[in-house]
């Protein structure tokens, strides 16, 4: 159910010298895209360096238009933090998790839109559904595109969140501290 | 239960400069070898770089044919997708899986051979049979090899799974962004 | 709920080249900061290396003084060992765990400041609240300081102590032998 | 429950420009070490390199003499091997495990020593007793070290059996392919 279908190539939007990796998962009614974002660290004067910004778990979610055919430029994006990576981690099999964000969150355009992202326990004896909604106050806008995840998409979700959380909180660098792709010289 | 058999060199067909590692389960009816096959990796032009082929769990059955004696000629081979080994880490202790793959799909050959695992559980209270069957519709052949995988056999394949899941995905390429072994430039 | 506070900056207290890497918890008591300790090693003269001091994770506590704002200076620091991950990586929903230590063990001042570290089961399925207690016979004085831990909160401490554990123990330095950054050559 | 007590220096018998690491369990009767043996690699002239020998987890023995001394000279080691681990890992809190070792297999020596490790549940909640048998039929001796592992640590155990698992069966040299310390070549 997990096959690969031609899409616009992540790489080609200027991020040069990067790595992009993911795990892609199509459905009937869209498809959910999961791609890490390493975290962003800075060198102090002394030397020593510090994470400036942690990382994530993107999550992009794309409405179908067809079969086996989705819309790439329609995407909505959902970036987990590590506790919320912790929450789905932990999530039990009859169990449910809701997040809200607000993309421009301490901004003046802070409410204007509104993402939720509902994990829902899918009835029959595995997996969760996903579903993103995306209001905007401003457009008048409602977008809702949903995913279903089966169980074992979610074992492939839970095993490298595992393995991601402590690398996008940096903790990666403590035993290889040569210096990461990515700081910035303050 | 698990012994060092003599086996034919899994180095000696050209791959050069590659690493090979395995784990290999040894019964009366038949051996399973499981080994990681890793993802290979392209250069765009930007200098990003994707994976091109994710990796995959290569298992391979060999039918016994004697005490302690396997026909390494005979061996039937089926990769593990990402979904596929997130359905056997998730498998608990009474549920079973089958997954189905044809050799040739998207080619003209497609239909001719169908592979079929099939992982059912041991009624004793633990461990797993795994099963696989191939069916050749050109040559009319069918062969059935079956190895039964006890529990702490299939603890350590629950985790090796979990630790190669993300790196058959190449996610560990994000944070040693050093190149890997296998690049195509384009 | 855990969200990014001015603090103190943690490199600036003299340890130069140093990597500082954590994860805080804000609540409205308090503030609970995990940060891993790597192990410090030693050179023999047979060129051997071994772990002179194994690492630990340390918890900071600090108290809230109004809402988001904490005071930084009151902090107190409790310093889990391998074994104390251990016991919270293994905690069941409905158990609790409490650890004491006494810094100054083994020295003339034993027994003049102890720390309890209390760990209870929140009712509300899911979750822990993490007291810590400080008593100081001399100067009399008695603190406490409560954070309540969401089960996802909980989730990443119990992800990030698994990749840690082996870690603090030195044990990636058997597959990754170049000289670590910390060694005290004998 | 678990503290440094002093012992001979693991890393003064020979084997120079290794890294040496452990985790020590000392208890009333007897102390309970475990330390990771990594594999052996072999370099053919194809230039592929293989594993030659398998790590494993190694479990030494120690017996009480007194209150927190042992006898380091009357060890008895255990080697884990890669199955074995994985019993252990899967240990439900009520079940229990045995192995047999023979030093000598498939030499002339063979049966002169017989090694039983039996790990049983512990009556009170958690953990487990391991006891080491050691029977030899030339010297007419029977030697029996017992020391029971706590849940928290048998979850260390667990835990860094988990690390440590797919880097005995040298899997994660898939994806560092620099040459790995210990190469032999043919």
């Amino acid at each position: 159910v997990s096959q690969a279908v031609a899409r616009p190539n992540p790489a080609s939007d200027g991020d040069s010298g990067k790595v992009f990796v993911d795990y892609t998962i199509f459905k009937g009614k869209g498809a959910l895209n999961m791609s890490p974002i390493p975290p962003k660290f800075s060198q102090l004067q002394s030397g020593c360096m510090k994470v400036d910004r942690k990382g994530a778990m993107m999550l992009n979610f794309f409405p179908a238009v067809g079969p086996k055919k989705y819309d790439w430029q329609k995407k909505q994006g959902f970036a987990l933090s590590v506790t919320e990576m912790g929450s789905l981690i932990s999530l039990g099999p009859s169990e449910s998790a809701e997040f809200f964000h607000d993309p421009s969150m301490q901004s003046s355009n802070a409410g204007q839109v509104r993402k939720k992202l509902s994990v829902q326990p899918l009835g029959n004896g595995g997996g969760f559904s996903f579903s993103l909604n995306v209001n905007n106050s401003v457009s008048k806008t409602s977008d809702q595109i949903y995913v279903p995840v089966s169980k074992a998409e979610f074992e492939v979700m839970r095993s490298s969140f595992n393995y991601i959380l402590p690398r996008i909180m940096g903790w990666d660098r403590l035993f290889n501290p040569q210096l990461p792709a990515s700081v910035n010289m303050n």
